[in-house]
């Protein structure tokens, strides 16, 4: 390399702010949901940015997009950093943007260095990994790692009424010049940086927190049907009222999940009842249920602790439970060698670093099937996410990209070595 | 009269059938919602069957659609039948369809056996009496009697993002030549033969229901608000959760409210979480409340205790309660004569009759501020309606329509000897 690479802190932050403005809400979030119109154009902007770097672009049938700065070996497997560039419906300017754009300053850092990789650098932009308009999410990163997007997916339904396989065509058509590779081409590693999402990093102010793993997921979309009646005229012992019994149900479980394992998270984001009329006990009462534990027999406890709590509740009100499982993602850790290659990168930089366990799910989760992963988180305020007022002090944005480039760097010198890792919890194999 | 006019039962069990095809649903019920295409289409047919017999048409700014058979003197208020073609998203055949062709029936009878009357016989449609697209339900009624649209009604929203005044505009037109009267023109008196939506006359085997009056009835929006957060990463005490908030609140309620007061009704028929992701606890959720009592002051006792609840339990979660008033319509007694002219008429006819509340609040509540008023009630099967397994045996529809037609010679013999009525909870006077 002709000299270090270096990230420039002001370009990164205006192209935080650049993207931040597509899908701009008033209260200063973002609205970017999956395969709207919003994420077509932050996509179409990154690819600008890329041509204009002469970085190569390609996107997958699953309309992930990928920038790729060629190493000195183009057969050898590169190195892939990404994250995400879709929002929750009223989401921040950093989850899922920041790892996105860290990594393309990562790849401008090495070209305005010259850096010649053995390996060429790739940046990956994965598809729905919010999973709002459309379940599961990370989508993109899970059609990568099996090779295939799902069938049962490509008939989803958005709230909205769009089928996603429409929306993806009309994703890829906004790029028609890209070349369409297939799903799941090889790669040397994966290196995603996140916001926290939580308030440990904020809390203990280390600049750098280092993914140990993820805890697991399940979301469970639970139906109690009764029967449809006059809200004025049907006495209560001919109501057969799902709305009271899934009101029942979820006091109970929000008395009980929470506060009787702190590891645990049980969270209700929505709930509907059919046909909702004001004055008609409702015949059907559907609400999504998240669950969370980093113990995979503690989340199955968890899930079946719900469904005989629907079941039981709904017998008792004269109505019937269903259950369709939406997404299932068992916990994961991280390889130790991933991890170490973090510390190493960070410990260069002169960045502290602590290690802790993700609270949500991200598209490292699903990539870490098929090759060596890690994780870097940066502090955000208050630990709040999925919402407006989300943010990352400036500081923090420079040192966590500051941190994915010496990352990548400590990575690439390992890999040129001679040194393999291996995909799951294992220490590395000497070369 | 030349010879006694007379219900012909199969010719209006075909009617019921023919508009029952408009808006059918696959489980055998109709969603004709108001306003909508189905709704429009029910007026337009409606409108061809009078022109058909030569009856004439009217509309008002609020669409509801007038059907004048002319009397001897073109003067004097008209007798008015009515109710209301639209229904619940998840509807049955009679809610609302019974009174108005069972209204026509009678306007047929009348017809058909060349019967001259003093005054004219009116039939109407009313305008929106389920409220289920806009609020406030019995909106063309509660119009007419209060002769104009309230201004902030114009401006209302479906859940479908419709405006009520667009569509009031599209609902006009599908009758362009008929003529535009003002609102609330002046009646004789009013009568109404609905389906009881309860079970008590099918219990007790009567074909006619005389109504005595109407529960009081309170819609309330209640929204709590808290803070959006992720799923999986916020700890217990960082929420601010307002589904934990509002899910405690209603099974508190559906646990006391009905339990401790057989009169009492309370029903949520609407809820929603925002934004509405499976995996961010919500920032606010909205539902309705319904509430009903004979009681007018238990009836504000019980809306009372639901705000009051409400404030409590939002504060427990850190959230907030705001409330928005959807309808207030009291408790209301028929004027004893019309009750009379129904039992009259009924008697002739050799139909027993039982005197009951109506747990449903019906347009005659609102059109007993101007006139006469009063209501025939029709045994449904199991007291389902608000359903698609509404349903109402032949006999007893034929038998409605017979009282129907009865109690409107008995008024108009009365009438025509210069009996008068006054419109609440009086005696007659003598003519």
């Amino acid at each position: 390399m002709s000299r270090r690479p270096a990230i420039r802190p002001e370009r990164l932050a205006a192209r935080l702010a650049r993207f931040a403005e597509i899908g701009a809400t008033p209260r200063g979030g973002v609205n970017r949901q999956a395969l709207t119109e919003g994420d077509r154009q932050a996509r179409a902007l990154l690819a600008d940015l890329a041509l204009a770097r002469g970085f190569a672009l390609r996107q997958d049938d699953a309309a992930n997009l990928f920038l790729r700065r060629e190493g000195g070996d183009p057969a050898l497997p590169p190195l892939l950093l990404g994250s995400h560039l879709d929002t929750q419906p009223t989401g921040g300017r950093f989850d899922g943007a920041l790892g996105v754009l860290a990594g393309f300053e990562v790849l401008e850092a090495l070209e305005d260095a010259g850096a010649r990789t053995g390996r060429a650098v790739e940046l990956v932009s994965w598809t729905n990994e919010e999973g709002c308009r459309f379940a599961p999410g990370a989508m993109g990163s899970q059609a990568f790692a099996q090779g295939q997007i799902a069938p049962e997916w490509r008939e989803a339904r958005a709230p909205d009424g769009a089928r996603l396989d429409d929306e993806l065509a009309l994703t890829l058509a906004v790029l028609p010049g890209v070349l369409l590779a297939p799903l799941g081409s090889p790669i040397a590693a994966y290196l995603e940086l996140h916001i926290e999402q939580g308030p440990i990093l904020e809390r203990e102010d280390v600049p750098v927190g280092v993914v140990t793993g993820i805890q697991g997921t399940i979301w469970l979309e639970v139906t109690l049907t009764g029967q449809a009646a006059h809200a004025g005229t049907t006495p209560l012992d001919f109501r057969r009222d799902p709305l009271a019994a899934a009101t029942r149900l979820l006091a109970a479980l929000h008395g009980e999940v929470m506060p009787s394992d702190p590891q645990a998270r049980f969270t209700v984001g929505r709930i509907e009842a059919s046909p909702g009329s004001v004055n008609a006990v409702p015949e059907s009462v559907t609400f999504t249920v998240d669950l969370r534990h980093p113990d995979a027999a503690r989340l199955a406890a968890l899930e079946q602790r719900v469904r005989e709590a629907a079941m039981r509740e709904a017998e008792r009100a004269r109505c019937t439970a269903s259950f369709r499982p939406l997404a299932h993602m068992p916990p994961l850790a991280f390889p130790e060698a991933m991890l170490e290659v973090i510390e190493t990168g960070a410990g260069r930089a002169g960045l502290p670093t602590l290690r802790l366990i993700s609270g949500a799910f991200h598209d490292a989760l699903h990539v870490a099937r098929c090759a060596p992963t890690a994780m870097i988180f940066c502090p955000c305020r208050d630990g709040i996410s999925h919402n407006e007022a989300e943010d990352v002090e400036p500081r923090f944005v420079a040192a966590g990209a500051t941190a994915l480039l010496e990352a990548s760097l400590a990575f690439l010198e390992r890999a040129e070595m001679g040194t393999s890792i291996e995909t799951r919890g294992a220490a590395m194999r000497a070369g």
